[in-house]
């Protein structure tokens, strides 16, 4: 059997007993290294696992899934993923990879981003399309990730931002060359991503565009969520840009209508109260 | 510290090794038992924590938080919610409530169907708004939903539609008489959700309202997600409206505008894949 289990977010022990168990007993552990990261790295799973794990990156996962089924028909193979199985990325393409080489799976389920950005205290279930902010290049700027929070602003609906993550990028020389040297991971952080945003607002401001948000809108700004350390932040956008949450992963919530219990919950975790007083006011309904 | 623990969808081994740790070693163990069920009940988990659970209803965690707090200031107290603490449902009020009384909280995700729903092959970051369809009564059929139906197919995104759960209801006639006499559990199948679908698409026709889905759209159906026994089933809504997919919790999600990888995945789970490959088309985008 070929399990995908989901390490959920923080630190090793976010696995769920039925997912340790299958660990514990698989044949091989990989760990799926490119989409996410824990709090804990690959030395302390193996420590709390008390086994080996091996990291599975883009090219292993895509190009060589045979490697990864191997025996995956007489024995328990454990895929780990941090997150949920199909949270943030999905593993659809490896489970139908899996179901046309007659390998069976299973998933077993743990906490993503799209659940757990509850815990700053909007509602899941007026949060609109998630969109995905990436990172800008000196020649390549795309926005088009604005107009999908401009719909679920217009609808009154939260916009849960997914933050970029790159791991084993090339640089374009290395690249070119063919040189498998790699650049150091970067994850975006709130405030890179809140700095996109009022510059894409200037932009369209200087188009001529209505904008669906301003440099006012209450946004959230979540780190670590489900690690120890976790931190969350409410403020404006322009105060947000300004804000440092430390470590990674970033999230970031552009907050729609709000419920005064929503606000209530939200103003907690203000960097300025009285800002948060003034500007929230705008988006209450009810 | 006050504990909100989400159990997970499935049975009581999906609680993480955190969550579990947590509870062993409380004082109290309060099980939240009124706004989602796994398929193991309150004896089961008992068993597994080989800790006495208290089932907290909606009365108790709306009115007597006082209860649930006592003595948080000096041990720890574990209320254990099903899915994730601030899944479907939230505990934001609970949570302000706690910080009022100055009692000191954290939150320890899981899974809820909210992510889960993503083992169909859909992918989360193209679903809009989360809709909940609610039980008809003789006098009272809403059909609000439609709307958010209508508008998430409108922007090509799929919609998770979370199936009412009704627990510890009083008849008309035992409540005007006082009587706490309560009816059995209710949960509502996907067949009888598909089936008021229907019924609102007919009304809406009627009426000379263009319609956002028909009953040949491409519908899922999950029943049970994360336990042994779980059932996915694609088909058009006509079909899942005669479709059984067995005990509760089931959830329905109606699809938006498909990639052919979303396809392929949803029609592994096709209840006849003539009249999918036939209706999938009209879904697909890329």
């Amino acid at each position: 059997m070929f399990y995908l289990i989901g390490l959920g977010l923080g630190d090793a022990t976010d696995i769920t007993v039925k997912g340790l168990e299958v660990v514990k007993n698989a044949k091989r552990v990989y760990l799926e290294a490119y989409t996410s990261i824990l709090t804990d790295g690959k030395e302390k799973l193996e420590e709390f696992y008390g086994r080996e794990v091996i990291l599975a990156d883009r090219d292993m996962v895509e190009q060589q899934s045979e490697e990864l089924f191997r025996d995956a028909d007489k024995e328990d193979i454990a895929f780990l993923v941090v997150g949920d199985p199909f949270g943030a990325t999905t593993h659809s393409d490896l489970v139908i990879r899996a179901k046309q080489s007659g390998v069976q799976y299973r998933v077993i389920h743990n906490a993503s981003i799209l659940n757990a950005v509850g815990c700053c205290g909007l509602q899941l279930y007026t949060f609109g399309e998630v969109v995905s902010i990436v990172f800008w290049m000196d020649t390549w700027k795309p926005d088009s990730y604005y107009d999908k929070i401009a719909s679920n602003c217009h609808r009154g609906l939260h916009t849960l931002c997914l933050l970029d993550i790159k791991v084993k990028e090339q640089s374009i020389e290395n690249l070119m060359r063919g040189r498998k040297i790699y650049e150091p991971p970067r994850y975006m952080r709130v405030r890179e991503a809140a700095s996109q945003l009022l510059e894409i607002l200037d932009k369209k401001k200087s188009e001529g565009v209505e904008i669906a948000f301003t440099e006012n809108t209450i946004c959230v700004g979540l780190s670590r969520v489900g690690a120890d350390n976790q931190k969350i932040v409410s403020g404006t956008l322009r105060e947000l840009s300004e804000t440092d949450l430390g470590e990674p992963l970033h999230s970031l919530v552009i907050a729609g209508h709000m419920h005064p219990l929503e606000i209530d919950m939200l103003r907690e975790f203000a960097v300025d109260p009285t800002t948060f007083d003034k500007y929230s006011e705008a988006h209450c309904v009810g």
